[in-house]
């Protein structure tokens, strides 16, 4: 059944208009006609069954059925992705599959090697941009909860926010060539449900070791995802579906 | 280093010219000159350090060196994707992650609900085009294996197929819905050293009861991937993932 996010707190019987995007979704891209049936998730992150009851104007208008029961989508521990800035369709890519696999927020981070800078109005547009990607991807994926996308950052803010996360990881190509693959394993037997997590991950270019350092004086680890050189987007990927599978499956 | 492949059996001090590919890309690419390194992988998988002795006419002429020692960049088991027919460049994108993951084998599979079908001429195009994406990305992630690419299967191939693999995996999102996400973690724990095994994914359009019940009277398995409903690109790297956490860190 399609899925669609509402920023209200939704109740049983309620009638509800859709945003104009998702309206445009119904009653366009799906032709949805009256009594078929959706699923809308609240600002609760609740998931509700939906009948369209009347449509005017290109204006569907949705009558809330029931609650729907807990699917048990989203990981057990919120998992934060900062990553440098990749090309755009690179960074698209990452932000729809980190959704998939389980991501709770994601951070762009603007690292010394970057190939691509936001600057200026790029920077609210490409926000924007991955809002819709992540939103889009949470629906698709029978999410309940739509990553939410940070402000742009830089290592020192991470510096400074050290303090909001419980488990800090660098996902750094270094430790792999030396062949030291255990560290994520360890962190994963150390987290209880609930926590958060941040993993920080480099553009094409790579973190220079000032970054790793700097990282690493507020508590983060570093940390190898195989031994395998995994191009940067594939390696968060890799690190959710390593983490899903350590504690979903 | 950048990294090329070759068909023949190398040995130290021999000269070698790479094939037409890699040699425009070593020459006109990479902008080689004399004396720049590279590793050259050989026909039996291993790594040799090589230098440009002369370029000449744009045909570079190389020397190689000495041997590398072995990195370990292979997966502990041999893994086959078997993946229904996607649109073009999702089964590229499968193709490429797949590689970095670690995977051995690639089987294109024609499946009855692929919105997508390979025909006549452009069965051996989409092969070709496969197998430079598969060498591509072994170069790029470091490995001394390039992945086969398949001819076209069907299920009834896999049939006939069944005994050629030890462990044999269907990813089945019926299964996932429910709730039952213990199998693969079950498999992984039984695998050893050298084994092979086979997963078996549908396209977008997904699986067919029937499809499944025959892989399942020919001892395949149903595994789930998680909670959450991967995409068909994103179900290989999530499954290789998990492989390579489980194995290999």
């Amino acid at each position: 059944m399609q899925r669609y996010f509402s920023k209200q707190t939704l109740e049983v019987n309620q009638q509800i208009q859709l945003e104009k995007d998702d309206n445009h979704h119904i009653v366009r891209v799906m032709r949805g006609k009256i009594d078929d049936e959706v699923i809308i998730v609240d600002s609760t992150n609740i998931a509700y069954k939906a009948k369209i009851e009347t449509i005017e104007d290109n204006l569907a208008n949705l009558r809330i059925i029931n609650a729907l029961e807990d699917q048990q989508t989203e990981l057990p521990i919120q998992v934060t992705i900062a990553c440098g800035l990749s090309k755009n369709d690179k960074i698209d890519l990452i932000v729809q599959k980190a959704t998939e696999c389980g991501m709770n927020e994601f951070i762009p981070l603007a690292l010394d090697r970057d190939v691509v800078k936001w600057k200026g109005n790029k920077i609210s547009n490409r926000i924007e941009r991955l809002e819709r990607i992540s939103k889009e991807a949470a629906e698709q994926c029978h999410r309940n909860v739509i990553p939410e996308i940070n402000h742009l950052s830089t290592i020192d803010t991470l510096q400074k926010e050290a303090g909001n996360y419980k488990h800090k990881l660098i996902a750094y190509e270094e430790t792999a060539k030396k062949g030291q693959h255990g560290q994520l394993k360890e962190t994963l037997k150390e987290v209880q449900a609930g926590d958060n997590l941040i993993i920080v991950f480099g553009s094409e270019g790579g973190l220079t070791e000032l970054e790793v350092a700097k990282l690493k004086q507020v508590g983060y680890i570093e940390c190898s995802l195989g031994p395998r050189i995994l191009r940067a987007e594939t390696a968060p990927i890799y690190a959710l579906s390593a983490m899903s599978y350590h504690l979903e499956v």
